[in-house]
């Protein structure tokens, strides 16, 4: 017995995934870095595996301890450490939870890099280890190129300090990188600085009603072109529209439905409205665009954000559903969706929808239950099975195309039999061979990330 | 005999350092991949060791063979292979020269994020390996954060290629980054997918004057806390000046000389320059800027940016000098320049001078010979003898403040003895690991780097 009730042995023993049994029997809370290194080093003496655990909020079962593992939480490690107002730069430890940084950065006139759904519980540290990624990327790229120091144990028990007051030091090979989403397989973060952005001063929104999603891509290369950086470039489907209007009871968009949806931000502080309106009508003309609706308050523009935001909510609320998380090369995500179009069309009572971050040519596939019959109250078990065969399709689809079986949620136990598809036999072997020079005892997260 | 004249061996063999004196028997320049992964299979079976070669343009001695080494230049394969107008990236051989790649990327209506002095020479593939730094690196940070995807060949001569078409790929530990900034002692760069950036559509250079390092970087602080993301922020203090306007023959830039310069150049459609100029009204009044000299032409720009690139250039032909390429938490700068302009005063002859990219908390520190006596017509050899205890207290002093004693010109020969003052042991022992997972018979660039 772990001493834990039912519901906090299933919140600190597996992720948002929730499709594997926790099993464990002892959940460590250290308070600090010391702790977490002595917990290490016993460990590493004892042969006692250790899953570290963040916000668990992941989607790949990276943070399960389903073997008899010791939980490691670093939760209670979650204190604001400094704020470096010349990098600008925060250095906190590894369990703050991410909303807090945003907030703190906020406060201090900038911008952390980093925001995604699970910001309101993700920590930093999980972020880190996943190299987490979110709306903003776009605009900021990965939380990897935002990371200025970085405190790490190995699991070998040695402590790492890159230093956090410097963004420049190029003397050898830069370790802290074989740390950042290595999904805890290396070594547990501890502590970390992090770099802000400059904050934008009018973040301006539109939702753009597109033909195809290849259109949608042909209009963000020529935005670019004219010099807009945009702050976000979301992309969802009608089918993806039609669940949440259903789900969140709102109102459709546009006088009448579109294949596609765009919702871009931008800061017109930096490209003038008039300039991107202008853009915009050259781009109706070319029939680019099919219908456009800029948000003209904060109020509204969080409506149009609720459009995008509420996808995977109303998805899990209403339906059953298989997730896929792909990056292609850009000009392959058209003949793509058509592929996995065709391949539930062989299946009853499935579809696919595709939403996510198509200007960092990263979408987020669900393969939903269609129908009355198949919603929630149905049996998942039953739709699992149905289209248990799928996965295989289209992750060799992604293969096949260069494309990544995970673009931000790391591979952990989902999708470790699948990294083949992703990354090369020599490369996986490099994979393991610096877990043994990282973690010679095989005590980290056992089973994750490598496959056997 | 390796078969080549005089000026083609010192050519071949060393780098921009010309400190160490090379010995080679063999050059070899293979036209593709193939003939490179060949060379190094065989060089491995055969325990021979290799230098891979880019444009030699580095300060450090990392491409120096001085020890019978076989030297392998990459300069034939210089191919620009594919434009990917949707990400955008330029996919490139790596002895592509990198302002080829700046011209190309114009071309095309981007900007290559990459700028330094030695653009004209360096080629992309040795950029990677020193994880190169320059004059945009506030802007666009490193090169690593641009690199999406790579081909290398490791030392245990296996071919590793990391997807160029996509920039999200979380599929545990990414390994690309130990080839990154390694300074080829991993592996061999064959061939590289780099992002571009969204060109500056008004880019502005003003001059500043200002009576201190440290109010420089208050001036930094406070113009992003307004929004402003600068292109450039360069420092340099009246000394350097003094030597480009002895050397190049140029007017003084203000009406009388002030402590330090920093040439500001930002995007002027993106942070209006009327509400520019009234920030710097506002910095005038509290005696932070002395003096403004806004370009109102390229023209003019071009003429403040030869004050700050003549520099380097000014001092080697008028002075003997000891360079150093200095990282300091941003609040550190004044007391390390006190400190060393302490060091120098003990000396006879001998002062220092500081430049750089303050914005990135990276100064070049030149501590170069005084008066008419010890000029380069002098006698270089006595200069170094003169201030040979120099090195160490310098870099004694960097390591003391948390700093790194090479910010972007890389460790090579040159610095591996003062290595321990800027990373752990224990971290310098996990870097020979790593040698011995992707170098295990040792046969690239061996001496280079680790301290042995």
């Amino acid at each position: 017995g772990s001493g834990l009730n039912e519901a906090e042995f299933l919140e600190y023993g597996r992720d948002r995934l929730a499709q594997f049994h926790p099993d464990f029997d002892l959940l460590l809370l250290p308070d600090n870095p010391d702790e977490v290194v002595a917990v290490v080093r016993y460990c590493k003496e004892h042969n006692l595996a250790l899953v570290p655990s963040g916000g668990r909020t992941g989607l790949a079962g990276g943070a399960v301890a389903g073997q008899g593992e010791i939980v490691l939480s670093l939760g209670r490690m979650n204190r604001v450490l400094e704020f470096q107002p010349r990098l600008p730069a925060i250095r906190c430890e590894a369990g703050v939870i991410t909303a807090e940084l945003q907030r703190y950065a906020a406060e201090q006139g900038f911008c952390f890099p980093l925001d995604l759904a699970a910001a309101g519980s993700s920590q930093i540290g999980g972020n880190i280890a996943t190299n987490a990624g979110g709306t903003r990327v776009i605009r900021y790229g990965m939380l990897r190129d935002w990371i200025v120091g970085l405190k790490v144990v190995t699991g070998a028990g040695d402590v790492l300090t890159f230093p956090g007051g410097i963004l420049k030091n190029n003397t050898g090979p830069d370790l802290k990188h074989a740390f950042i989403g290595s999904e805890g397989i290396y070594g547990i973060i501890l502590e970390a600085t992090i770099r802000l952005a400059i904050a934008p001063r009018q973040p301006t929104t539109v939702l753009i009603g597109v033909p195809d999603i290849d259109v949608a891509q042909v209009i963000l290369q020529e935005l670019r072109r004219q010099g807009m950086q945009p702050l976000a470039f979301e992309f969802f489907d009608q089918g993806c529209l039609e669940i949440v209007r259903e789900h969140l009871n709102v109102a459709e968009p546009f006088r009448e439905p579109v294949p596609g949806y765009v919702l871009l931000e931008w800061d017109a502080a930096e490209f003038d409205f008039d300039d991107a309106v202008t853009m915009f009508a050259g781009m109706e003309e070319r029939h680019l665009i099919r219908a456009l609706r800029p948000a003209t308050s904060s109020t509204q523009s969080a409506e149009l954000w609720r459009l995008r935001e509420g996808i995977s909510e109303s998805i899990s609320m209403t339906r059953h559903v298989r997730k896929y998380d792909v990056s292609l090369p850009a000009e392959c995500f058209a003949g793509f969706q058509a592929n996995v179009i065709a391949l539930c069309r062989d299946m009853a009572h499935v579809y696919p929808v595709f939403f996510g971050h198509l200007g960092d040519g990263n979408l987020h596939v669900n393969i939903v239950s269609s129908g009355a019959e198949s919603r929630r109250t149905g049996d998942s078990h039953e739709f699992m099975e149905d289209t248990g065969n799928i996965d295989m399709e289209i992750y060799k689809l992604i293969g096949s195309l260069n494309g990544s079986i995970s673009a931000e949620h790391g591979i952990g136990l989902l999708k470790k039999d699948y990294l083949h598809l992703s990354r090369s036999a020599v490369e996986i072997d490099y994979m393991r061979q610096l877990k043994s020079v990282f973690d010679p005892a095989g005590i980290l997260n056992p089973g994750k990330v490598i496959p056997d």
